[in-house]
Parts: structure tokens; sequence; C-alpha cells
């Protein structure tokens, strides 16, 4: 094998390690709150020395950004902007889906957790605020994007202030997940299905 | 003095240490996270023994019920629905004012810990329900009430999915108090006026 094969063999190895740490503390922070998980806990969960993990990431807050910057990725595949959805039946659907376990994106639970963290640690404010301008660009983006495309048409005046209160009530939901995992969802889709049609209408 | 005044004075005395204890509990709480907060912590704060402390709530748990439980009562005094308020106004104007720190009320930062809290915590998620469904039930009484009496006239089967509308926007405000201090308040102002008016329109 050449010397550039066995680096990129090595790169591979370290973004997999980086990965395993990772999906190990999402579980734990999940598991028991963002506080209680402790870098021993999370090496457990990995099945890692402690010693291994702190040669990928410094400390615990490394690992919260590097949570943080992968919900990021997610998210712009999630969001699917550049297509007609339909928000209302769609958030209906995934309503205490991220409070699951076994569920793949950020955990409802877990972004509470690094949102109330935000207000301590200028670190993790400085990397969510990043998560949200990136957001909120994308929503006005679509919002006033060519109806041809998928977008919706609205004037750029009024854009960023729907786009505000989509991200509330997105995150409104988010909190609810947590409190009211049985949430009737007859009266959440009727909810969604007379109010997100009015934000999105020019 | 009589046994019925000393005993009296006893329970005030009581009352008065619980509270106490409660404040120097939510100061923890809101600085270093619900999970890092101990109970020698909480004991410090309040300027007593952690033995004393115990003579009132069993273990920390009990003091996020009782924290709970003054929030309901704090609830039931700012909500105030039995007048007509201009909530667009009012919320523009409380905005971020949650995680100041001298603020009274429920901290958002607290808040969003606690919901993540009741993923793990059948205690403390029977406790947020009650809360819930009490103001959720004010709300609605709110909606359908006597526009006379300072309620909004609306149909009985549309003032639950408004309720919940009102629910999931407030606490999205609350999420993003904690995530974007620096919030345009003229956005959320013309944000707020355009939605929450078709809110409580019949």
């Amino acid at each position: 094998m050449s010397t550039k094969q066995e680096s990129t063999k090595a790169q591979e190895r370290a973004e997999m390690q980086r990965h395993r740490i990772l999906d190990a503390a999402q579980q734990c922070f999940i598991a028991h709150g963002f506080h209680a998980a402790s870098m021993a806990s999370i090496a457990d969960t990995a099945g890692m020395s402690a010693g291994l993990i702190y040669r990928y990431f410094e400390n615990k807050n490394a690992i919260v950004l590097a949570i943080v910057d992968r919900q990021l990725q997610l998210l712009r595949e999630n969001i699917r902007l550049n297509r007609r959805v339909d928000l209302a039946a769609e958030w209906t659907q995934n309503y205490g889906r991220s409070c699951a376990a076994e569920a793949k994106g950020m955990n409802a639970a877990l972004l509470l957790e690094m949102s109330a963290e935000a207000t301590r640690d200028p670190q993790i404010a400085a990397a969510l605020d990043h998560y949200d301008t990136t957001l909120r660009a994308a929503l006005v983006d679509w919002l006033t994007g060519d109806p041809q495309a998928g977008g919706h048409g609205l004037p750029a005046a009024i854009a960023p202030y729907r786009a505000l209160l989509l991200q509330c009530l997105f995150e409104g939901l988010k909190l609810r997940e947590t409190r009211e995992p049985d949430l009737d969802r007859a009266l959440l889709s009727s909810a969604l299905h007379e109010f997100i049609p009015m934000l999105l209408k020019p």
C-alpha cells in the first residue's frame, strides 16, 4: 500500500472512532442528562478507554460542540426545503419520534438541555447561534423562493418574521414532545393544518 | 402565648425556611444546570446545613417538585386571563427577561431542563402534566369566555387547538430566549402582532 492510501485509511478510521464516541455520548446525554453524563460513562458506553476518547476530544464540551455540528449536517438534509412539503402533516407525523430511544436525529430532551446550556457556556451559545442563523436563512430562502421551484413566493419584507414564527412553533412542539407524549394527534393535526398555511401565504 | 399561636408561628417559620431553600435551589439550578447542582451546593447557597435541608426535603427531586408547584401558583397569578391583554405586546416586552438573574418567575433554562427531565423521571413528568393541564384549561376558558368579561368568544370546538398553538408559540419563545437573547424585538413584535390576533379570532 502507498503512504497516501495508508494515511487515507488512518483518516477513515479516526472518523469512525469519532462517530462511535459521538453516538455513545448522545446516548448518555439522552439517558442521564447533559450534566450527569461523565467522560467515564461515555467511554463505557462506547466500549473504549477514557484515555482513547481524550485523544479525539479534549473534554465533554468538545463532544457537545461536535454533536451540534453533526446536527447541523443532519438538519440540512432533513429540512429539504427545496421541495414542496406538507409541513403540517410532516410535523404531526414526526411528533414524539425524537423522544424514542432509537431516533437518529436530534433528541428533543437533548435539544432543550443544549439550549439551556447556551445561557451558561459561550462556546455552546456560539455553536447554536451558527446553527440557528443557518436554519433561519434556509427558511427565508424557501419562503421567498420561486413557487415553480418549490418556494412560496413571499415578499422579502415579511419572510423573516414568518421564518421566526415557524421556528418558534417547531421548537415549541419539541418542548411539547418531552412533556406531552400522548398529545392528541388529531388535535395537533387540526391546529397545524389551520395555521401553517397562513404562515406560508404571501 | 397560647399553644395555638405558637404552632402557627412554627408553621410560618417552616414555610419561610422552605421558601429560602427553594430560592437557593432555583439559583443553583439556573447557574449550574439541574443535574450539576448538588444538595451541598443548595445548602451552601441557602446558608444552611445540608442536614437542615433534609428536614424539609427528602432529596433533590422533592425540591424540583416543590419548584414546579410554586411555578404553578405564580402562573395562575401571571396569566391573569380574566382580562383583555395585548399578548403580542406583553410577550415582546417580556422576551429575554426570564433569563435575567434577578427574574422572579420561571427561568427559561430551568423550564427547558425540567421538561427534558420529564422524559426520564415519571414524578417530574406527572407534576409538569398537572401544570400543563391546568394551563391549557385556563387558556380554553379564556378563549371561549364572554368578550364582555375579557374572554374571546371562540366556539368550544376550535378553542382547544388555538390553546395548543398559543402554548407551543409561548414555549418556542422560551427556547428562543435561551438561544437568541439579542433577537430583533421589532421583528418579534411584527411577527406576534400578525399571528396572535389570528389565534384569538372566532
